[in-house]
């Protein structure tokens, strides 16, 4: 019986959650997790299987033999963007925690703009009791922008919450019961949306999509009377100066942000403490690290039974 | 053919809501707004219909010939304490858009609690970009005390963000796909939850409900270690000297609290600015006007021609 091949794993993640996810993941497989000290040093030539998230620039130069490449996450533009990457498939991260979680955060951002939380906070501050007109859910439209598995999610569970929701993406899907548009009906998609999503990969057409040209095109006849911004994609993907300019001009009522086109986010930015503005330091949907681990290990399984790999990225789409 | 009752309308709302939705409501009839001071003085006897929330304590004197009292929220108490309650049907507001703002309340209250929001709210105060060990939805059981129309439908939504959701009433309710429990289950239940969400009508057996001995019940288990307690139900069912005291030694680690014991609540609570508190003004299921007015309306018509009012509520059991 052949040895099994070792596994790399170069995940900047919380570091100890790493570690306690590798308690008893790949049985019968040696593990080289490059943050730990003593492995940074290791020979890698001759190794199949490498899980990244953000990794080491050098890694495809020093582990030049690798046969699958596994994202840590379900964005891989970190993977792309890497010098060296081999020509071999590369493996999105596709898990019902992950599409929870993200799903969790967008529903719980929406909610946090339609409950008009930051004006009841502030009326909190004051230790002022007093209630404000409030529209319900089914008053304000979200727009979401990449219909993948975790708009999708989102976009049903945020409808099931009340919200009419529509959406977009560049090869326009169908999905049951809901009004979706394809690339070229941008322009009627964005004046229908009071909150616009952003759960789009990056690539070079995604790259400064979300700029004051595209926000000048949403709807301002939603309940707030100005749309609102919220982004879990990738930092890339909005322009964050125009970002600025709309907030302080009111062509945006608020914002939500857990990606920067910099991250981590500077400390100077103006982000951290606008009035209607709420930040998360990437954690929309942090990845669940056991499952991480036990998708790969079924991957590797189909991989070296001779079955097709699953959930693997089109280089040349970007996702 | 008769003329047509006038109806009273003493709705503790804000003013210009009511004055809006009025426009055009009730067709065919007087409205007889106690808002307006031009009324204020107005003869109210032979009039049969009164929609009240908070009424002044004297309407009832004023009004001795009423046939129907219409509850503006979904709540009661407020018209069962009221001097001199005629021996006529009651009958609550119940609506779609009622039940949907609570459950948006009530989830983003769980959601708030689940993804740490003020622990990054900190964070970002401190402009500092860490991410925190993050449990999902299916790490935590939310157990929702009063399964009626509300409790049922923040369930349902809460169980598909993907929280383990049971439930508790008086007289144990079977819902489908849900574990329920009745009057003499209660310590098996509290043992179960991490989040309890208060749905309660306030009624002899539930004022105070929400104390220490029963925080002390609640699970110890659950990713954060101490229960968070969230109750949109009303003021009266919980002992807020022991809420208070249960935060601070940390039998409690949060609350959510949207009805106190006295309101409006005094600008000297220690609630206003607690860590990881939130707190607003009873406005979790603010009744809409119109939808109020079109029910009432609706139940007048099936009344004069002769079918059963729906909603009514039973005085003796409290609602």
């Amino acid at each position: 019986m052949p040895t099994n091949s070792p596994v790399i794993v170069d995940l900047k993640f919380i570091p100890e959650e790493v570690e306690a996810a590798l308690q008893g993941a790949f049985p019968g497989r040696e593990v080289i997790n490059l943050a730990d000290s003593a492995r940074q040093g290791r020979d890698l030539s001759g190794i199949d299987y490498a899980v990244v998230w953000k990794s080491a620039p050098d890694l495809f130069s020093r582990a030049p033999d690798l046969k699958v490449v596994f994202s840590g996450g379900a964005g891989v533009d970190h993977v792309l963007t890497l010098p060296g990457l081999p020509d071999v498939p590369l493996v999105r991260f596709v898990d019902r925690t992950l599409t929870a979680r993200m799903s969790e955060w967008v529903v719980m951002q929406c909610l946090l703009h339609l409950r008009q939380h930051r004006a009841y906070e502030a009326l909190a501050k004051k230790r002022e009791w007093r209630d404000l007109i409030q529209p319900e859910a089914a008053d304000v439209t979200v727009g979401i922008m990449g219909m993948g598995v975790l708009g999708q999610d989102s976009a049903r569970k945020l409808a099931i919450m009340g919200f009419k929701v529509i959406g977009w993406s560049r090869s326009k899907r169908a999905v049951e019961g809901m009004d979706t548009h394809g690339a070229a009906e941008i322009d009627s998609f964005l004046a229908r949306t009071d909150f616009l999503v952003g759960l789009l990969p990056l690539t070079p057409e995604t790259t400064g999509i979300f700029n004051s040209t595209l926000f000048a095109k949403l709807s301002r006849k939603g309940p707030f009377g100005a749309p609102v911004f919220i982004n879990a994609g990738r930092g890339g993907s909005q322009v964050e100066a125009d970002i600025l300019e709309c907030l302080d001009s009111g062509v945006l009522a608020g914002a939500s942000l857990d990606v920067f086109e910099r991250e981590p986010l500077s400390p100077e930015s103006r982000f951290w403490d606008m009035p209607n503005v709420f930040v998360t330091p990437h954690v929309a949907a942090s990845s669940d690290v056991k499952a991480l681990f036990a998708h790969v290990e079924q991957q590797i399984a189909r991989f070296e039974s001779g079955l097709p790999l699953e959930h693997v990225v089109d280089k040349l789409a970007g996702y």
